[in-house]
């Protein structure tokens, strides 16, 4: 599934390039690949499984029109899909996501619902929009052919580096990672698989421990593409079966190794992006980790966030 | 001499990333190519002539170590290439250099004389040094080698995009672009040179436009990388030859621009590195220009400064 995804996303998607930084390796004690999905078309690796999925539509449904909640990422994905496939798209995000994701899904032609994160639940607000207009849900994470397109992160970046001995993506509903390590299992079945959380939003790491899916409050990280309150329920059996541990990296991590990849690698991640690398520059992976595929997710973060960061 | 150098900088300097962005080509009405540089060793493309310099130093030069006068990334260069060559290494500096160049030039192990850049002059202070230690002087710009060593980003440039029909690079002393053009030219007769430079800092368009070196007073860009006060005896025929035109931007148009490259391709590039980016999405170049590469010479930039910009 997750070759017949990237067949059918190459129009759309790119072939992120990989990056490496010497400086980052002496900092980390192991030897590290970045692939940038910050540089992804739409700035996060969403696009992937929101073209995996729109893309898999009949003509009947991309004319029925395509909705979808997202903090952000997710949100300007699918409507840059949508467009793509000539789908009307309905966007329903919370009133205080980060104002580039806004403007960003608006100006690729989606209509867009906020909603009140404190009083309203997104997904009341969408299946109100979805019995008046018949529009299909392309949800962010919990659907096979999500997770298969989010997985072709990780058959590019295994393409171009076959060496590494782990991969390591942040978790947050846990598409990308389930995905990627499906993947990478396939391609190279010995390969080890991390997850990376904010201690601050640490539902898969407390699901992974306890062995079943538990659902926290709502936290505020600045990670704010890792705010979904449980991992998903397709997402979590397959992270129990490949993902070796879950790493917690606190919020002055993300802040540091933000200012570390954009100073040292001349690169800007979001900090939902950068909480893998994170974890890596922390030394949260065990010490016999040599070579580490690191996944920096998405780059869309506000010049104004930047600068108070 | 460029293909030479390119085989003996190859130890050192880093085959740069070429990135482009639909966004970019939109808004400047041209497909552009962008060189990273700032993905460089070092942070710019000065490795690329330091080393082909220092590389070329017999055993008893390099035995009386090295010295440079520079603003900041030829410093920075310099210390790496006589590291890695086993030599000693004095950098005269301005004072008032952002911090991330005077701590990264200390951090390559060399020894940084600073000096007050309205009372003294670079030349003397380096001079007095080289007077009483025997350094071999490795000049930021105005050497045959150094021109050189330039010019293989644009060889690699062309290797990796052989269309393009114009090249664009920033003009400090000219040593980047006279080394581009004479590597472009060499591999693709026909191909269009432009330089860039900061209004502010002007020398080498008023020595174009005159047919003769004039130099200007030191002027405040924020192209901290791009003072010289005029463009060097070497460089600058070659310039009066190859070059099509000198192309100006405003302060306000480097700093828009590196909003964009940080914002939309998720780069940071240092002011003097976005120059002549910033010429083209701004139209400076020929209507019939279509596909034009874009060095973007440099990443190196304060934090500090990047929050305040």
């Amino acid at each position: 599934m997750v070759r017949q995804a990237a067949d059918r996303i190459r129009p759309l998607a790119q072939w992120t390039p990989v990056l490496s930084s010497q400086t980052f390796d002496a900092a980390a004690g192991v030897r590290a690949q970045f692939k940038c999905e910050n540089f992804q078309k739409g700035g996060a690796f969403k696009i992937r499984g929101a073209s995996s999925l729109v893309f898999s539509l009949s003509r009947e449904e991309i004319a029925r029109g395509v909705i979808a909640y997202s903090s952000g990422n997710h949100a300007q994905a699918t409507a840059i899909a949508a467009k793509h496939a000539g789908a009307a798209c309905t966007i329903v995000m919370p009133a205080d996501a980060p104002r580039s994701k806004l403007e960003a899904t608006r100006a690729q032609g989606a209509s867009v619902t906020t909603y009140d994160r404190r009083v309203e639940s997104r997904e009341a607000v969408t299946a109100g929009i979805m019995e008046r207009t018949g529009a299909v849900l392309i949800p962010p994470f919990d659907h096979p052919l999500i997770i298969a397109g989010q997985g072709t992160a990780a058959l590019e970046f295994l393409h171009d580096y076959p060496v590494m001995d782990a991969l390591i993506a942040p978790v947050g509903g846990g598409g990308l990672l389930s995905g990627c390590a499906i993947a990478a299992r396939s391609v190279h079945p010995k390969i080890r698989i991390f997850g990376a959380e904010p201690a601050e939003a640490n539902d898969t790491y407390l699901s992974f421990r306890k062995g079943e899916r538990v659902e926290i409050a709502q936290q505020n990280t600045i990670a704010d593409g890792l705010r979904s309150p449980a991992p998903g329920k397709i997402t979590f059996p397959i992270l129990q079966k490949v993902a070796e541990d879950i790493l917690l990296v606190t919020e002055e991590e993300i802040r540091s190794t933000l200012k570390f990849l954009l100073t040292r690698l001349k690169i800007l991640v979001e900090p939902s992006g950068a909480v893998a690398a994170a974890a890596v520059l922390h030394h949260r992976l065990p010490a016999d980790v040599k070579w580490v595929g690191v996944i920096l997710s998405g780059g869309n973060i506000d010049f104004d966030q930047l600068a108070t960061l």
